[in-house]
């Protein structure tokens, strides 16, 4: 199962160093998925993916995150039109919202009367981003293991101060991304996505681009070509494909104003 | 051994509802490992580790980083001293540095005489933040599943200019944080470190701050002085102690200058 699944992930024989056992099984057979059933999660799902979540490392304990379990119905139609109509988004019971939290630490200082002006820098906001998915990757393993699928919403992105309202958000909260749950529907199976090659992205000592990269990205072109014709997909390759999605702010669905709106929503980003 | 677990990680009695499973053991038992055996790894553990990074979710499929396996002990001891002199990455035998990696993309970009103006934006440098973290965590999981220990190291960007230089990066690379692999030392075991309780972080359909919030962070003080305690550390409460990293400027050991290295790092964060 899990040599199939290298085998998917990688398309190509350079893998046969990898090592195995079920939790690397579990993180290899990865997939998003975007069809769900209806049913309702499990009681204590929930508060178990927080477990997973919380026992991630945090950066000097500072424990920047929050998260919102969106389940109403409706609350999620809205917060699935923000993000661009994506229905999985409707379809499955629950949507995680992974918050930014600087609001619990500047409360706290308040409180005590003391300074929290490290919360104004761009480097505390990317700590917080950084802790926040490290936070959310664990919640997805777990999730797995549950036999539960999920999908990640960068599309929460699209229009950060609408969701921020919808949430109830003071300052100082960002909503990072979504995370819809539930259980993948089994008449319409998701598939794991071919990656880069790992020469492409692994490096020894120090890093080099060489012509071998451009080798490794148009060998791939075809791997991820392949993998398209077997999902009834159109064809195209990934190089093409990633030139689309980064020619300009025009591809990028709205999120070129983000420094703006984190801005408004209280980020100073010094 | 998974009960404790998560009683160690609360230390208060809530958390009844928490599903179980050989995988969710593995992400509550996680702890920072700070003591390492010189042991070398074995064979394919780095490849292991990639794998799995590689199988997290990339957000549009950009695949936005790399990673640098350092092994060289005299570039590790250079980049410990980079990172505020933690003695772990010199003992420990690999430093994998994870680089937010736009070079690959525009490189390709250039080979097709296409632009790449969303790599200039605060937006995409966040994205690849998230996806640079989501893959390092999996990395994370699969070490530990392995009898392998690690700790992040966000020193890494205390002085990011010089670890890129110290890498060979040219522009549009970062190197988001660290993480030191090795084998935990027995004799110097680290243990699970407790968190804020689950009503801390955990909303449902909207956000709210009330008095409870206050007094779940009083709550967590109390805990985490019983495990300094324990460990034979100095006593100090949470709230106090994140108020001294999030003070000011002068307490984050130099990374208040973060957005103009990142400029002069070829992020232009528009």
């Amino acid at each position: 199962m899990s040599e199939a699944a290298i085998k998917a992930r990688y398309r190509h024989d350079d893998s046969a160093a990898i090592h195995r056992n079920p939790a690397i099984d579990l993180l290899i057979e990865h997939r998003s998925v975007r069809a769900y059933l209806p049913d309702p999660l499990p009681e204590g799902t929930i508060e178990t993916l927080v477990a997973a979540a919380q026992s991630a490392a945090s950066s000097s304990n500072l424990q920047v995150w929050s998260v919102v379990a969106v389940q109403d119905p409706e609350r999620k139609a809205r917060l699935a039109a923000l993000a661009g109509s994506q229905k999985h988004i409707v379809e499955a019971p629950l949507l995680l919202v992974w918050l930014i939290d600087f609001d619990r630490l500047t409360q706290l200082a308040t409180a005590r009367g003391v300074p929290a002006e490290a919360l104004d820098y761009t480097e505390t906001f990317l700590l917080g981003s950084v802790d926040t998915s490290l936070a959310a990757q664990n919640a997805v393993v777990a999730l797995e293991s549950l036999g539960l699928g999920s999908v990640y919403i960068g599309g929460i992105r699209n229009r950060p101060a609408e969701v921020a309202a919808e949430l109830d958000l003071p300052p100082r909260m960002f909503p990072l991304f979504g995370l819809v749950v539930g259980k993948p529907d089994p008449e319409r199976p998701a598939s794991i996505k071919p990656r880069l090659p790992q020469s492409s992205v692994l490096f020894h000592e120090t890093y080099a681009w060489t012509d071998r990269q451009h080798d490794g990205a148009h060998a791939y072109d075809e791997r991820l070509r392949a993998f398209q014709r077997e999902q009834g997909m159109a064809e195209r390759g990934w190089t093409e494909l990633v030139g689309d999605r980064t020619r300009g702010p025009d591809s990028m669905a709205g999120r070129h104003v983000l420094r703006n709106v984190l801005g408004d929503l209280g980020f100073a980003l010094r």
